[in-house]
């Protein structure tokens, strides 16, 4: 079994990996953790991309149940000189991990590189591909915060077109009965997809999760100062007060202050979750390592 | 006792590291694994050239006996600026480390690091050195398959002069009894040695080891399209032909498909060791930590 | 508790952090090590400078005591692009761990992580502000070789303006007793400190404390030729031949040969203790790390 996408998990699946989640969220907060069941198990990360904190997530949660991780960050190494992927992927299952978690900036390389692992992997982030644990520890946030995703009106705004991050999202909130809305400029919207505002998507939501900008994206497609787009597209208090009484924040990080939302809804006390989808995210990720190994450790 | 060269072990030791090589080979194989000699042992893995799948072999297979891991990649590290490899030796060794495992660009490297290290130094390819583990797995990928090496026929082809590769494998095959043939181009062909034409090394062949072409040196010294390196110096199909009947095929890795080697062959089911090979080297290397720290665990 | 600065630390903290420290010195000379005391505790290496030997040092002592160790290298890492300091901290927090190691190229950026951090935050070096910890295992190498520290005449030469070692240096061994002499360049002094010439602050000095020259501010600021340093302000073997009879040489690393020190007095048997200083900066890291997360344990 792998994790490439949320198609790959069925919904019973889904609420165990969310009840899970929460489970492990209060255990990482334990001052001490003892936790031993992947002992044994090699966990390979395979970074193609750089991603400081996903990475980071990762390594701690396979270490927080005992398994060994060893890290290739390929940003900086020697595989990118001529080695195809489909090679990479024959020497990665050739040294018997038991589990693969893979970030590649190509859409669909984690589903080549699963064809040729005998583990299972999980897909980290692909290009414009998907982000399943993203996905996953969102929906738990929001299931421990509001007790359910089932009716939430929730508000998914930005560059949705270049998002794996929104794709995720869209798939798993809507299997959860979330009423979704989408926000962005129409450069960045995908075609399958019906937009509206931001003003007309924030009305009344209960989450409301904005996507990163890329900076670099921004200068070729926008042509913005970070003002303006925090003006036309962006999280400002202003907005925010339209949306429900109990509404709350969401980012998957890291945050451009100012430019996708105002600093200070960023650090909202009550109302931004940006934090706890961190604390969350390495939570779910234990119980993802978990289910995937399962069968591996009788 | 340090491994820096085939030249430091024992043919006792050459046979009782093949034996335990293709005991951990199928120890790596089983759902989980248990194995905590090197507990309590610190591995240290200096890599002063980039090699993602030499450290991470490594990396696996000291885990996978219990022990801490430390990577310094001075690739990517302030200990270039100025401080002399001694300098160097001296701090790592200062750290009371329990083996020291190092890659370095120049020949002979390893050995005045050894001779600083009060703990076991394992040369994981130094220069235009020696690759001891390289070889090692090589040969227990070749005695698993064949049940021997001896009496073998064994072509080694490519870019010998600059191979380290080459140069161990030439020194524990002979030891081992092979009869060795060596190809390569004149410009790459070592004083010493004296070659054939690829197709006279490929024919009647048993094992056929292809080294990889470094593009760097391809271009300055040969001036050749990989098309024409291919035809003149790589194993094609038509050569393939001429080899034994149960002939197979061995590359250290990363393959340049269609470059020293048809991507085909490099794929074939049934004669291409050349994953294998990259699933021995874990266990070889299990196999060397385990020899060189047998005495500091009793 | 956090460990920023030296007066973070009690009188009695440093004397047991000694008393450990030694203990730990042992302890890792030991042939196999299995401390366990921080078992199921997440060390975080947040390292937004290079710095091999330092971050070696802290995963080494971590892993002794059990550790499960995570190392974010922000030198080649993503999250340079854009995030503020404190969001990263808030993420880092976030995860959980029960111990930050962190080095920054910004005097009190350790300080300003503190603030958020829910757990131990260790200063591992920030800009041209402190460097608790190579204070510490300075004052250690200096009392397991002396017995003592008190009444020592202590001479710390070279860059004092911009050193960490320096300034963490120069409050420790004040405490402990030690008469203090700098030596530096007149642009290398800080406003604060009265400096002597090199020649009059080795002058029957027990400990001389050379600091290591930033290469390129030698040329910024000096425009001296290497030997030019050595001559001006450099330990010779005839400034030496005026320091105590026993007095002994140290040296945070790594040295410049030729530059501030004359080669051979930093290989000299009897008198060099600066290899002493690395092994000595694992133990007293290990100590650091316990007393710090001692109330984590219970």
């Amino acid at each position: 079994m792998h994790l490439l996408s949320i198609d790959d998990i069925t919904d019973d699946q889904i609420g165990d990996l969310l009840d899970e989640g929460e489970r492990w969220f209060a255990y990482n907060r334990q001052p001490r953790r003892n936790d031993h069941r992947l002992d044994g198990l090699t966990v390979v990360n395979a970074f193609f991309e750089n991603s400081t904190r996903t990475l980071m997530s990762f390594e701690i949660a396979a270490n927080r149940m005992g398994a060994q991780v060893v890290t290739m960050q390929v940003e900086h190494s020697s595989i990118k000189k001529g080695e195809t992927l489909e090679d990479t992927a024959r020497t990665l299952n050739a040294m018997r991990p038991d589990a693969l978690v893979i970030r590649h900036g190509t859409s669909g390389a984690p589903a080549s590189v699963a064809q040729i692992m005998d583990c299972p992997v999980i897909n980290a982030g692909d290009g414009i591909g998907e982000h399943p644990t993203q996905a996953l520890l969102d929906a738990a946030t929001i299931r421990q915060h509001f007790g359910r995703v089932e009716g939430l009106k929730i508000a998914i705004c930005g560059d949705l077109k270049h998002s794996r991050v929104a794709r995720s999202n869209a798939k798993l909130l809507a299997r959860l009965g979330a009423q979704l809305r989408f926000a962005g400029s129409p450069s960045l919207m995908p075609d399958h997809l019906e937009g509206v505002t931001i003003d007309e998507a924030v009305d009344a939501a209960d989450v409301i999760i904005m996507l990163r900008v890329q900076r670099e994206r921004m200068e070729e497609d926008l042509g913005d100062a970070p003002g303006e787009y925090l003006a036309r597209f962006g999280l400002t208090e202003a907005r925010f007060a339209a949306a429900s009484a109990n509404a709350v924040i969401m980012h998957p990080g890291p945050i451009n202050r100012g430019v996708e939302i105002e600093g200070a809804l960023a650090d909202h006390p009550s109302r931004s979750l940006i934090v706890r989808q961190v604390e969350m995210g390495v939570a779910v990720r234990m119980a993802c390592l978990d289910l995937l190994t399962a069968n591996r450790r009788r």
